[in-house]
């Protein structure tokens, strides 16, 4: 028979069983960072119906879209099918929200940890089917700015937890933003997001550049304009301080600009109230954020040893969730973390250590007569919530303890003649890379005390 | 502007919050289980290229499959997509196993808890979108039976922990099965499955009507064959020692049936020798399983108090895993949970409670001027542990004891000025109904031992 060459499409992540308890560790850390904050979990279904996935018809969205069609559908359909992937999770949670809207209390907060689906084109560190994390508090009319605050206090939780190095989240407001261009008389949002879109290249081509785009024929800005602009997207604060007396630099402005500068000083107070430490977050004002969704609070978080990464955690605040599925207004605030390419770049970086296998203990198997006593004491140990195998192939002690090592399970235990005849165990470690004898009664709480130093150790 | 209607495809079944804890609950103790047994976690992407998934070219397989275009390959595309989204955790796995082989270690144990996908009519309990929860060994060459018995232990550990009530493994083999029908001059599997099919119809059409069919013109079966059919199906056991005397009065086989009769002796016995106690597992000579699959045990479960719910675990052993991707041979033998099932229908049988929320602890804001006060303890809360919402919006303290109480969250505190003054915290416990005080400095230690008395009668 001829065989089917066995692989994955260009743009999916997957991994070896090792590398998957590194992200599996992530996963549940981010998730158990989520509920401390009082974040209940939703799950929504991969296939939607297109139309309500598409509202906003056409567009890059669009065009990304995965649509999906059984085989009769295949047969049948002609123009657009019926159902595709969901491309992120807000606009599955907009939709659950306005459709559960009655059974549900507000402030909403949940949070959802699933794969989105994008046709991409194919390209190293793009993906086509990824995790993303995301939390969201939404108001049923209203919704406090404090709940603005409370977000980098989660991303502070979780980021510390996954323990992957120094982070600043940097936070702007758009209504800030929005009040500055008008107070320059570049009123549309249109218009302000081309020049955001020009300001975005200043790491990559220089201010020389992009004030030469600014100022040529398709902006046509002036210098002073330009210069103002440039000083403004360039403010960053290192303490709290800091951040309030630029804010006072900026001197008066338009209304929506007071507003925002307003809603921007109480978060950032705020967010110290929330026992953030100052090393932690800072003002930003190039944070724009792409999406022309958001209206107040927006934010960033970026790797204080890796740059070069980007923002791996994003989000912010905007007025209304819903409004194509419903006409109550639902406000609301959150974040994406987008785990898939973060732990991709973090591999890529050298930053992610095999850890150990979730099993913990390889029971060995010298002889098939000990047998049984090997299933009763894993059994034993099973009941004290040790993870373990037992090596019911058997075959030769020297390859078990390989298959151990190989696979990073930290103790194999021999129970031989000798060992049965003392009524002990030998207790190999193979991460220590060496052995001890363990009388028989006394095994579990002997691990237990191994397992715990290392629960110990990375809590 | 029009609205679009939030509604999700027929066949998904979406959760509530409170439902959703208690789903992620099922799929924590199943993974605990999996993991305290050695199971190492994969997971694999939801979109494979179609001709990996759909080997086998032809079927109800294939009929049920959803696949997968975006936009750019619509418009170009004729035939058959490139790409479909997998409809069972089994196929990904072999094209897994065979794409790794070198990087795996063997036996090579998985568990993979993941959503599938199968385009079928809508129907009431029929799900277009749902979780299976699958653990498999794999060996390379050789797999020994004894990990065929490991696999009722790994069920029993799961639904034990599950507390869904009184369970039963049953077992059969399909060698057994085959050797049976061939002593009957049923020599062609195709026909054994046709025999088969009419006789899983017993329960539904009884003794008579099945009779009547097999002896009819289709089958021509003579009434002693037919006889001994059903008396070999209708065999069951109550106890180890029946099993064995019941595999002892079907007489001598042939060579085929005597290896199945040897292999169900020994994974009998070895069930037991792991520890399962004899109530939990018993032989059932109907189970076939419908898959061609199987080529030894074969395994089904159900509830001893809801039989109608049909069989809520169910897997077996196969000669070779992989076949259509390496040359290499790869037996493994495994189970698979369709948790989404089995959820509904213990919803539907009342047998799930609605959880307590995950967030343990509402901190309710009495006045704006308390709320840093409010923070610093919510604080330390979370850094205890303690998943706590800080009730950010204010309002009425009534609406915020409600929305704690709708919402199942167990604890309101209360820090107002008279508890202020004496440095104390009001704690209301929904969930008893009463309310008492407590020293600040006491706080976090009360409520750690409230909450590890909910964890203890939950464990």
């Amino acid at each position: 028979m001829a065989l089917t060459m066995p692989r994955t499409m260009p743009g999916v992540l997957e991994l070896l069983p090792r590398e998957q308890i590194a992200f599996q560790t992530m996963l549940d850390t981010i998730r158990r960072g989520f509920e401390v904050y009082g974040f209940l979990p939703i799950e929504t279904p991969a296939i939607e119906f297109a139309d309500v996935l598409l509202t906003k018809s056409g567009g890059e969205t669009e065009r990304q879209v995965y649509f999906v069609q059984s085989t009769g559908a295949l047969e049948q359909s002609s123009g657009r099918p019926e159902h595709a992937l969901r491309f992120d999770l807000t606009v599955p949670l907009a939709r659950y929200v306005a459709e559960h809207e009655r059974d549900l209390a507000f402030p909403f907060r949940r949070y959802q940890m699933q794969r989105v689906y994008r046709g991409e084109r194919a390209q190293r560190g793009r993906f086509r089917e990824f995790y993303q994390c995301d939390i969201d508090v939404i108001g049923k009319d209203v919704l406090s700015v404090r709940y603005d605050a409370e977000i980098p206090a989660v991303i502070h939780a979780v980021f510390s937890a996954l323990d992957i190095g120094a982070f600043t989240i940097w936070l702007n407001n758009r209504k800030l933003m929005r009040g500055f261009f008008e107070g320059l008389g570049i009123g549309e949002s249109e218009q302000q997001m081309l020049v955001l879109r020009e300001v975005d290249k200043l790491d990559k081509r220089g201010a020389g550049h992009v004030r030469e785009v600014l100022m040529g024929e398709g902006f046509g800005l002036s210098a002073d304009v330009v210069g103002k602009i440039l000083h403004f997207v360039e403010l960053r604060s290192t303490s709290l301080a800091g951040a309030h007396a630029k804010l006072d630099a900026l001197g008066a402005g338009t209304e929506t600009f007071e507003q925002g500068r307003a809603e921007l000083r109480e978060v950032l107070d705020m967010v110290a109230a929330f026992g953030i430490p100052e090393s932690a977050f800072a003002l930003n004002l190039s944070i724009a954020r792409g999406l022309d969704y958001y209206t107040g609070t927006v934010y960033e978080t970026t790797l204080n040893d890796h740059p070069d990464i980007g923002s791996i955690c994003s989000g912010g605040r905007y007025d209304n969730l819903a409004a194509n599925y419903t006409k109550s207004t639902l406000p609301g605030v959150g974040i994406s973390i987008g785990l898939t390419r973060l732990f991709w770049q973090l591999r890529e970086a050298g930053l992610v250590k095999p850890p150990d296998s979730t099993t913990q203990v390889l029971v060995t198997q010298m002889d098939a007569a000990q047998l049984p006593v090997c299933l009763v004491l894993a059994k034993e140990l099973r009941d004290a919530g040790i993870a373990t195998e037992v090596a019911l192939e058997g075959g030769k002690l020297g390859k078990q303890f390989k298959y151990a090592d190989r696979a990073g399970i930290r103790f194999a235990l021999v129970l031989g003649e000798n060992e049965l005849a003392r009524n002990a165990v030998a207790v190999k470690d193979l991460r220590r890379g060496d052995q001890f004898e363990v009388p028989r009664a006394e095994l579990v709480k002997s691990l237990r005390v191994e397992l715990a130093q290392d629960e110990a150790v990375r809590a």
